[in-house]
């Protein structure tokens, strides 16, 4: 609270990780890449999982755990899937410590060598397939609709607080169904749930689609996603949901007798959200001041700071905010009496700023003989002294529900603002350099194209937007036909 | 359900393990000694879970997230830990997979080794108190209140479901304190949320106590726990609450400059209880028929099964059974209603009966022709038929209120019954022979009598009660003087 932030258009990733540590959502821990995530911060991540957990279990699904470790060999049983996930991973060889025989201090006892090493999960496919090898029998077995929310280990060389981290915490879905249709069906459901959750509770508006054949999960046969995009023009994968077909089925012999009585092969899914989540949503919404963080998703909701000389005044504060308090809660509002005798208003306001509390009221001696109180809110920063002759509960109430519009409008004008339609390479590239976001250009649907793109520019192909047109076009690049545009950037 | 479950008083661990995957409640894993945990037995971890978390939130606790890993030579900075926790530990030693040069499958790449071993938590005090040290600089920082959901691991040699497993689920609290009569009263109070958990929602008697020195955690200057009463007449440790003393603090260099602008150490307390419980709530109340689960944990506390002969009847039956559902639910009571028609009604009374379902509700066409319902209740298997007339709501919402005290009452009495004071060394081992449970005797307070006593009778003193009262006597074992009884038992 010494100093302001980094200004973002001075230097946007500064500016990123100083907030991320200043409102005590995140810091890094002693261990390489893995991070500790603040009460603020995971109280953020609490409010998400409990919203997506709500929406699985209304879309039919139930939550199980699997084990965190996966022996090595079952990495290598679906061939795609080993080459995308068994490389950067956290290898557990031994299994018990002994006291140093040359010192102080623990060694690795050498005789507890595990005859097969065991893998920290970066992601539970196949530790989970060989779960289900033995659930499924017959068509009455399935579909199984089953979540788990658990950690998961990708040893990244290059971390971020939240955005790429070697741990992280997510959940992973993993169905199994009984027709190629369900399966495909139960992916896009889910990359809907995934949606209307960013756009409904995050505020962030998202495009719908599907990855090109290179961007696609190890394993999947298509990968479903929803593509955001940040304050510094870069595109944010937000949450992906993949159609497996029968690839794990057939790698961990999953059968099941159908109704007709033959023996057939299971068809899956498997979709996944992170506490990437809040990397995007601190990077969709906040400003030099602070978080902005959507009410739906913010811990406090509203923060009443007093303003007051002595004692005696505070406590006549106290007794009004008390009052006001069991009001809005009774609406299921969420406040925070900041009554701290440590710590000045002007400090508080900047403090609560800072933490992106979407409401702050400040009530002081003259509100109190005016009936009054001051209500402030964080994503405009407006001001207005409210009677109490009205319903503050109303009035808050209809706030929260303005802030949120507000906030998603915002992203959604700045995304469309930032989305450029180009028809050459020349002009891909300025726009890349110049403007940034999502660019919309013809593509001719192959692997070699897109390597080359993402070469010279580091633009990747975000999505194959669910709503393309059906447009006749040539691929920026090589000039071959294509029959519709798809989404490029930058990402993270 | 081809077949019943072995009786209790047969093979007791045998029941519990079919018990355990009979009822899909979790299941070994390919991985030695983890769990899957599968939906069933989730559903019941998610309810303690949401209690637990909503009494640690009351009591001021928020949660955070630490990392899995812990650099080995923390382990070593606190001298009792590591001789209590640095053994059996999954040891992380590489950080890469490679393809196999010599063929198929992937390999540890040699190349990739850590400079320092990493471990699978078994416990976070130290990984946490190590971010602690940079939390708290002033009194003003204190105290820490914080919570984890987490997995932990210690690599255990001989695994059950539930009750030891290499991976579990578990809570850790880890709290930091400016005095150390505040870490005293946290760490009293957390095993009392702990005792209040157990007694009102598992419905599970427990004795609150003090650990013997030799007993307590690795690390604590005194461990408070829960110790409750299996039906077979071992005990079980549910539940423990540290003082840490300012054990941690020293280690890892946590001060803080207090009120009188002096540099103290900070008092820390931690605290934790596991997926254990669920092996608990099965083995204090199931019987030879299956699961026992209160009400207040049941995932479905009612379950409504339809008699009928085709799909004429079965229609009106759920017309019925809609118009009660959607008053059950409004009282906030969980039903399933099982129109499965791949299954006949006696086939589905013997599952939900397995399942531990308090209530079943039976309707046929004769029940709809008299506007009554036949209702029986899991613990005792009584069964009624009710007039719909009255209110069927209020009738199940008491008769799950009566469920829950009577399977509370069942196992105090039990316990009671199970509780033998006794005043020699002949009569202690002949009651933990042939009638087994808690027995309650004069020890001499040295950990040479307790050895001794453990390696001759493999009883362990559970606790130290509480309310212990205050009678002179003399060891049953040495002789010596002691001051009052002790709690011995065998033990899981």
């Amino acid at each position: 609270m010494s100093k302001g932030l980094p200004k973002r258009s001075e230097d946007y990733s500064l500016w990123y990780n100083e907030l991320v540590k200043r409102a005590d959502l995140a810091e890094n821990s002693p261990v390489r890449g893995c991070m500790v995530i603040k009460p603020y911060g995971f109280s953020i991540w609490e409010k998400m999982q409990a919203e997506l957990d709500r929406m699985f279990k209304e879309t039919g699904h139930s939550n199980a755990y699997f084990p965190l470790f996966i022996p090595k060999s079952y990495l290598s049983k679906e061939a795609d899937h080993v080459e995308g996930f068994a490389k950067e991973c956290a290898v557990v060889t031994h299994y018990r410590l002994m006291n140093d025989p040359n010192g102080k201090g623990v060694v690795v006892d050498p005789d507890a060598k595990l005859e097969e090493e065991l893998i920290v999960r970066p992601t539970s496919e196949t530790v989970i397939w060989s779960t289900y090898k033995n659930w499924v029998q017959s068509y009455r077995d399935l579909p199984l609709l089953i979540n788990q929310w658990a950690n998961v280990v990708r040893w990244e060389m290059r971390t971020r607080l939240f955005l790429r981290t070697a741990e992280f915490l997510w959940q992973e879905g993993h169905t199994a169904h009984a027709t190629k249709q369900e399966a495909i069906d139960e992916s896009i459901q889910m990359m809907n749930v995934y949606a209307h959750f960013a756009e409904e509770f995050m505020a962030m508006p998202v495009v719908r689609g599907v990855k090109s054949a290179s961007e696609r999960f190890a394993g999947a046969l298509e990968t479903y996603c929803i593509e955001a995009m940040m304050q510094d023009g870069k595109a944010l994968q937000a949450g992906t949901s993949h159609f497996l077909g029968q690839n794990f089925a057939k790698a961990f012999e999953v059968k099941f007798t159908s109704k007709e009585g033959v023996q057939e092969y299971v068809w899956g899914t498997s979709w996944g959200v992170s506490t990437r989540l809040i990397g995007a949503l601190i990077m969709a919404h906040s400003d030099d001041q602070g978080l902005v963080l959507p009410p739906k998703l913010a811990p406090i909701q509203v923060v009443i700071v007093p303003i007051y000389k002595g004692e005696e005044q505070l406590q006549v504060i106290a007794e009004k905010v008390t009052e006001l308090t069991k009001g809005l809660r009774k609406k299921g509002i969420s406040v925070k009496f900041d009554d701290r005798d440590t710590y000045k208003p002007g400090f508080k306001f900047a403090e609560w700023e800072l933490k992106g509390v979407p409401v702050r009221l400040a009530i002081g001696p003259k509100d109190l003989e005016n009936n009054s109180v001051e209500i402030a809110r964080r994503d405009t920063g407006e001001k207005e002294l409210f009677s109490l002759e009205n319903s503050l509960e109303d009035k808050i109430e209809a706030l929260l529900d303005d802030i949120q519009a507000s906030i998603y409008k915002k992203a959604y004008d700045f995304r469309a603002e930032k989305t450029t339609v180009v028809n050459s390479y020349e002009e891909f590239k300025q726009i890349l350099d110049e403007k940034a976001g999502f660019v919309s250009a013809h593509w001719d649907g192959t692997a070699e194209t897109e390597e080359k793109i993402k070469e010279e520019t580091k633009a990747t192909i975000r999505c194959i937007p669910l709503d393309q047109q059906a447009e006749e076009g040539n691929c920026i690049y090589s000039g071959q036909p294509s029959k519709g545009r798809v989404l490029f950037a930058r990402a993270y």
